[in-house]
């Protein structure tokens, strides 16, 4: 990309790997979710999705069981999908898909962030890493409330997404653990909507 | 909205108001910007612009004038359109638009953030009016990245967004101060870049 000419040839480098991987995000803005946003008849994408999460971050961060550093989940939240620019994205009940998930994402994770300047790529590395493992406090907030926000979507679209998959009740239940794992006030919150989204029909319960 | 029953009526109360306004967020995927997008024939939405925002603030924080706290720019740039879900976006050169714009962000303002828990809409009401005044190093950084990121998709683009609303090089260059009251470096990379565009014939000089 374009840098200034006052700058060194160094950080004139530097800016432009920058700028080459902010560029290159772009792309998650063109990869659809299963997930549909409330108020037109479409996809959610990657781009809105990580936006939207980064939101429930900001608001919903007092729910964490654990002490969490808030910097740190907005950064995981934000770059938490960024490997589906070359892996796409996987749908949660896809079982031949999730088969192959996680090679395709250590590939797509190499060359992303290795667009970026060495430290800094590494650095977000480290976050995804987390993020996939569950291994920090932050990483598992994260996942709780990626698990929450296309769940409370597909509730306030009346469930719509579940009933074009034929997706059971069961099915949901199955990945609330991790809702769990990192917030119990956002996992009785999960478990809560999942009763009454079958009660109301929007969820099969066989 | 939905709370788990073992909560008291306050804290239902509570996450009631925040799990609303996070619905009410999904809005901002609704809200087209001029800006295009660059892999697919459409307009950029807020809820796209502020997640690419808070990518740059993660990219390129080491180019601030002043020492910031890097949370503090990610929440602003996060909240920092919301005003539009009542507001609409008005395009940066359209002096009609612009005449009404704060009267009707302030009310905006008023109503999100009210939807929250008083504390919580109130912090985001300090970062936004922070923002809109530029009274912060964190909110003068979050401006200069609102402007070098469309500057960037529009020449990346090959200036359709420019030529469509036949916008002239000075109009351009009359709004690169902000960008230079937040950073040096990257307002001479905006500088750079509309240079750059006029000589490519991207952005017409008269």
């Amino acid at each position: 990309m374009i840098t200034p000419e006052n700058l060194t040839e160094e950080q004139r480098e530097r800016l432009s790997q920058q700028l080459d991987f902010l560029v290159e995000m772009d792309k998650m803005k063109n990869i659809y979710r299963q997930t549909l946003v409330l108020h037109e008849d479409r996809q959610e994408n990657d781009a809105e999705h990580a936006w939207h999460l980064a939101m429930l971050a900001l608001v919903l961060s007092e729910y964490a069981n654990e002490p969490i550093d808030l910097k740190t989940v907005l950064e995981t939240v934000l770059i938490h999908d960024i490997v589906e620019i070359d892996a796409g994205d996987t749908y949660a009940y896809d079982t031949a898909g999730n088969a192959t998930k996680a090679e395709r994402e250590q590939k797509a994770a190499e060359r992303l962030f290795g667009i970026l300047p060495k430290e800094q790529g590494a650095h977000f590395r480290e976050l995804w890493d987390a993020f996939e493992a569950g291994s920090t406090p932050e990483a598992r907030f994260a996942a709780s409330l990626d698990r929450i926000q296309p769940l409370t979507l597909n509730y306030c679209k009346g469930g719509i997404s579940w009933k074009r998959r034929d997706i059971k009740r069961s099915q949901v239940e199955g990945r609330i653990q991790t809702v769990y794992d990192g917030s119990e006030v956002l996992g009785d919150y999960a478990m809560e909507l999942i009763r009454r989204a079958s009660e109301e029909g929007l969820l099969r319960n066989e």
